[in-house]
């Protein structure tokens, strides 16, 4: 597997990943770029060129071997294992995370919420108690935990940054706003959605300004 | 300007157009792209290449003017206008989006909620009405929205998707995890935010995968 696999791939990855599965809840065992390409909206050669960054799938003239391929993409998105998440920020938007079912089944599993809100401290959401803040930095020193979910307000998160740079967890999904800085062995992952509506909103302009521009 | 821009030069503008923000917050006039680079862990080269696309706006030793490149970019992503957003499936996660204060900061105003949920149908969220989802098409043929956000289980998805293909909506922001199909006046944006957090445990995972397989 070549070392050099694009963001851009990466992030297609887990398409694939959806689309092959859903293929094989429908007891289809083979599949063509073809085909594939057809369902997911990408061309063939785009599908040939991105699976063979991790090595031979297909058989000229015969497709993809579906369960094949999706327990491969699976392993190489490390979804054959489980992980153990912290959440910080139990508002609502945090609240929603935990309640869906989807993370559980891929073997995302929340075992710690935290919270600065005493209203909600020591209650429980889906099962997972809300501890205090406070108690951030000993409950990662005591327990394993490999994903910190922070979906606190941007001011909050240089604080919880600092304490985070400090443990062990191995990757930080960031809602919060805030580019955290935390040390090279500790993986973030921004999601920005204001970001998603700017980009919805580009594409809704993007005729009319093609021709105000001139371009 | 070129109609050939990539959807990832595309969604870098929106990072772009925070970063200028916060420039033009601290009164900073003019930067260079070395200093834009260093502050955006984007290369200058990059950075330079970018904005290239949009026209000339650097000038050899000067560095870019932070007020009028951040305006410029505010037009390129359409932000200079405003715009009516409904959203569909008004639960824990639609009224998340509806509070958050930075929407209607960038001109983006929800107008209209729909939900099927007699319990809060009638009620307001941040002041706007709940409505039942029987009434949507009746309300879109009445009043003017430029994008509907659809944050419903995925199974209410392709119904919703015909009544919206039949409206005037230029947009819609799919937070359903299904893939909708709708004409193509309509722009769609798709969020998946399980498809973020497997990107992420493909990082966590980037290493020790490669040792694996052996590349």
């Amino acid at each position: 597997m070549s070392d050099k696999i694009s963001i851009a791939v990466i992030k297609r990855l887990p398409r694939y990943y959806r689309y092959l599965g859903d293929l094989l809840d429908k007891d289809i065992a083979r599949i063509s770029s073809k085909e594939l390409s057809d369902r997911m909206g990408i061309t063939a050669s785009q599908i040939r060129q991105d699976l063979n960054n991790f090595g031979s799938f297909g058989q000229q003239g015969y497709g993809y071997n579906v369960e094949l391929l999706y327990n491969e993409i699976k392993s190489i998105l490390g979804l054959d294992k489980v992980y153990n998440l912290a959440l910080i920020g139990a508002g609502n938007f945090g609240q929603t995370l935990v309640n869906y079912p989807n993370f559980a089944k891929r073997g995302f599993n929340f075992v710690a919420l935290f919270d600065t809100n005493p209203a909600i401290i020591g209650t429980k959401v889906s099962g997972v108690e809300v501890f205090a803040a406070t108690n951030l930095e000993s409950f990662l020193a005591a327990n394993h935990v490999d994903i910190v979910v922070l979906t606190t307000p941007a001011s909050a998160a240089p604080g919880i940054a600092k304490t985070l740079a400090a443990s062990n967890i191995k990757g930080i999904w960031n809602f919060s706003n805030s580019d955290i800085k935390v040390p090279a062995h500790i993986t973030v992952e921004n999601v920005r959605l204001t970001d998603s509506l700017m980009t919805l909103s580009y594409r809704i302009n993007h005729d009319e300004i093609l021709q105000r521009v001139g371009g």
